[in-house]
């Protein structure tokens, strides 16, 4: 059997930042042709960047990454790398789709091409389009209407991109009517939590339906709200795994396989799902048998907790960076939540470059002082304290503001401080909400909602427990000190805007609360499913009100790394002037 | 030919506000059949409100729509409306479509019954789903697959819902096939501007390729950012205007018709599209021949400044009360935005329940103070002012900002005060920015983009001046005393947080910005085709970097009115993470 040495590009990109896209081509390319590959693949819409939501409507910029397909063409040739083929995903549009209303202007493709010998060899578009979840693909993109096969030194190679594989019908049985060797998926796949089972399972199953090897080149990093985690895999024709790649970490998956020769007799013409077989041939002459073979390897899974941790820094440090910042501010009140950011941040892109700053009232207590002074100490972040009493007189001297007012206006003089910090020395406001708290509105709007980034907007509460405490475990483990003080870990959640204030003084206690919102906002349950499930009647009415309440303030809050299927961001849209209520 | 007397009810419904849905339901139907109607229809998911988005995907939702539907049927037979069909629009499933990922979970319809005798004598779901601009339906629905006929008074009347009319194909060539004598489609098409000329052309358009008579029953309203102009419309098989309602007025359309008997051999079986004509027989004999008849009328269309100017009270009148709110808060400047929300809000409201706080600095003029008391004077709005130089001062004390920081200070104290009197007194707060500086960032977060609505989102500047000047002619037409000061209009616009500033210190002159701004935010276009419209490149250049670098602001501002396309509300989804500059 023809041997091929397949280098698998697990990389990020950045949405609309074609240029350095291009030139993370270029020198992964070169990286792959330095370790010998026979075949280079990047992920999906990699020229452009994934997702590019409505500039796939802009006319200009489509041309822009079709213009740049073909200088990047011309350029790996240029450099050497004219034989190789190169597999890149980018934003194209096809002249054939007659514009109508209801399809989308300009008939933009979610597409890859094959780039050999200073050419675009072969392109083709995404097939089946994802429109659920966070994605919106019928609005951007038409469909592509073919089965492209490469054959690449003697071995046929199927391609397809990402949903493709997800959906039934269509690509992977298309794979197997053309007898290819080989099948190759270039994804853009946002993490969620436990989806590395779920891609396991679904690529050892959809090999077996093509009836080849499938390799599987996953995207990694981040955008806006969106993670990618990597977690590349190679299984062969029975489902059996040949290469797994690491999760969060960025790189080149490099495996030989063994591969059938092309058939004398390969199909032609129109199969499943009424694709039309796209057949080119690149290069006839299978490679020289060659030892010793790269094995691809298998790292290992990390455990949930790191999963998710590890998810918000990528995202966290994507948005940063991305955004064109280098430091990051945080209001530090001593708590939890703001305590787990920081560690986060200073994971994500260094002590040095955090700053904290604690934003003392008359109701905070010294516990509380002291808990912000110890974590910027463990961790040493830049930290100063500002507190906000004149402000606070200023604002009671004029309004005399009382209740629910006086307690939001602390939250909002701190957001205001914050920004203006910000303003004068540059580092992008993170807000610390967490996921629980914002389901039901415990937050003040334009007050701890501030700021440009939630990291944990997605993170139930008892899941900020959870994670605190798993990255003090792995410090310790790792000889360094923890970096959340205990104290903050055990005290109970306070918001501390009126004396003796603690959340539970008007929330279900966290553990309830958390699954009665899993239920509620993450799997669409209405009230008597969750009554059903043996939960308060009273309890649980007073929850869903809050939370069908609460749209308006969570549509204000900023986007935050998204860790679960259904959450506060893009992947959920609730009419805000809502007058469904959940009757008990 | 049969006569028959159709009541089109273009009212009004509120998302997830079920009960009283219904009860508008019964209340249009008693006003219907008093008036001696033979049918009675209602606007696209009346029962549930549009749009419902996600609330879709809840089965708990579907099933009160459901249920509701069919107390709906039982009490309107109870009432003695029983033998007069009424078409209603709600939210339904289907059970025979198979759950796979890419379909909506729990298989939702945009469905819409035929009541009668206390039962639903016929269902039926929107056959083309639009997915463009504010539409998402490819996320929530499985489009239907039948063509509905109902047999009323011996006449074939032909069902469809909306977008059904828009697309080609489908309902419309199915209606001449089953041989109906009327077509009735239900609405929820929001409004835009210029959209009421497109309407009827459609409409008339339709009529001649369906062949016979069709009534366009339109919503009006407003729900979130969307509005519902109203403009209900009647034309006969060769496209003349019978009946045109009122925009922005809600009520029954009456209009008699006079329509082909149903043909003996009325076909059956499946026509265009895979429809499958549905017939239900409601009643054979024919309407005993009457006069006088009532000929439906044809309003007067409003003129461009007097459509926009109501489409902004409607949508601001619609969100204050189905969030619940009676009054509403407003900072005034003195400037044209502040004084031209103020007076959409006195004539959403009423004067009585519009409050306008003045908040000046040390760096506000005398004229500006003086010209926010002036609009209060003019008006009668509540007014009040709280000078903010004890809170700058306590920031300034803590902070020492200077630049940026301490110019975004100000509008962010204003802020915080608005929210605190909103907290402290119940008004919803007002956020007065224009289309033309959110598109490119001439704004403060969290300061002057503080509140829950913003009437003026997607209203360009220079459509705030003709807005103003024909809100004020429109009074002296009326003898009443115009509610914006002429100096609020002629002075220079200026934000006033630094000596001696105006807005054209860092924008282009309004004409010009608004000009480019609609070539690159409303239609799409890009940096070389702007230049070839004469505009000069380093300025376009200029702007279209500021649109590119506004998106996080622009995502963080209250939903507003829509009046045009695209605006920046849900009909406009770009990357936060935007590495896409145009080129020069």
């Amino acid at each position: 059997m023809p041997q091929l040495r397949l280098a698998l590009n697990q990389i990020d990109s950045h949405v609309g930042n074609i240029a350095a896209n291009a030139d993370s081509v270029v020198h992964w390319t070169r990286h792959s042709a330095e370790q010998g590959a026979h075949l280079v693949a990047f992920p999906e819409m990699m020229l452009t960047g994934y997702p590019v939501e409505d500039l796939a409507l802009r006319g200009s910029f489509v041309d822009a990454s079709r213009t740049a397909l073909r200088e990047l063409a011309e350029r790996l040739a240029a450099e050497g790398f004219g034989e190789l083929p190169v597999i890149v995903g980018y934003l194209d549009r096809t002249e054939q789709a007659v514009p109508r209303l209801g399809k989308p202007a300009g008939s933009p493709e979610n597409a890859a091409a094959v780039l050999h010998r200073g050419r675009v060899a072969l392109r083709f578009a995404k097939h089946h389009l994802p429109n659920y979840g966070v994605f919106d693909e019928f609005r951007y993109f038409v469909p592509g209407d073919t089965q492209p096969v490469i054959r690449v030194r003697g071995v046929d190679v199927a391609l397809a991109i990402c949903e493709d594989l997800w959906q039934d019908g269509g690509r992977v049985p298309a794979t197997r009517s053309a007898g290819a060797g080989l099948l190759i998926s270039i994804n853009a796949s946002p993490y969620e939590r436990d989806k590395d089972d779920l891609r396991l399972d679904l690529v050892r199953r959809r090999a077996r339906e093509a009836g080849c090897t499938l390799a599987y080149l996953a995207m990694i990093g981040g955008q806006d709200e969106l993670v990618f985690d990597g977690d590349s895999i190679v299984v062969d024709a029975s489902g059996e795994v040949l290469a797994r790649a690491p999760q969060f970490s960025e790189g080149c998956v490099l495996v030989d396989l063994d591969l059938p020769a092309a058939r004398a007799d390969a199909p032609e013409g129109v199969v499943d799902d009424c694709l039309r077989i796209d057949r080119v041939i690149l290069s006839e002459e299978p490679v020289e048998p060659y030892e010793p073979v790269v094995a691809g390897g298998y790292a290992d899974r990390l455990d949930d907790d790191e999963e998710v941790y590890d998810a918000l820094v990528v995202g966290l440090r994507a948005y940063v960076r991305k955004n064109g910042f280098r430091s990051v501010l945080i209001g530090l009140s001593g708590g939890i939540d703001s305590a787990l950011v920081a560690a986060i941040a200073c994971d994500a892109v260094g002590a040095q470059n955090v700053y904290g700053v604690s934003m003392p009232s008359k109701y905070s207590s010294e516990h509380s002082k002291g808990d912000a002074a110890d974590l910027a100490d463990r961790t040493g972040l830049n930290f100063r304290t500002v507190p906000i009493a004149p402000m606070f007189d200023a604002y009671m001297g004029s309004l005399g503001l009382t209740g629910l007012a006086e307690e939001n206006l602390q939250a909002r003089l701190r957001g205001t401080l914050l920004m203006a910090l910000s303003n004068q020395e540059g580092h992008i406001v993170l807000a610390p909400g967490n996921k629980s708290e914002l389901a039901v509105g415990y937050s003040t709007l334009y007050g701890d909602s501030v700021g440009a980034y939630g990291p944990i907007k997605d993170v139930y509460k008892t899941d900020v427990f959870r994670l605190a405490a798993y990255r003090n475990r792995a410090a310790a483990r790792g000889g360094e000190i923890p970096p959340i003080p205990e104290n903050s870990i055990v005290k109970p959640p306070s918001a501390e805007l009126r004396p003796g204030q603690v959340d539970t003084d008007s929330l279900p206690d966290y553990p309830v609360l958390d699954a009665v919102l899993a239920m509620y906002v993450d799997r669409d349950q209405g009230l008597d499913a969750i009554v059903a499930a043996g939960f308060d009647p009273e309890m649980v009415a007073g929850t869903l009100r809050m939370v069908d309440a609460a749209e308006y303030k969570r549509r204000q809050y900023p986007p935050g790394t998204k860790i679960s299927a259904k959450g506060f961001g893009k992947d959920r849209r609730l009419p805000i002037t809502n007058g469904w209520r959940e009757q008990a």
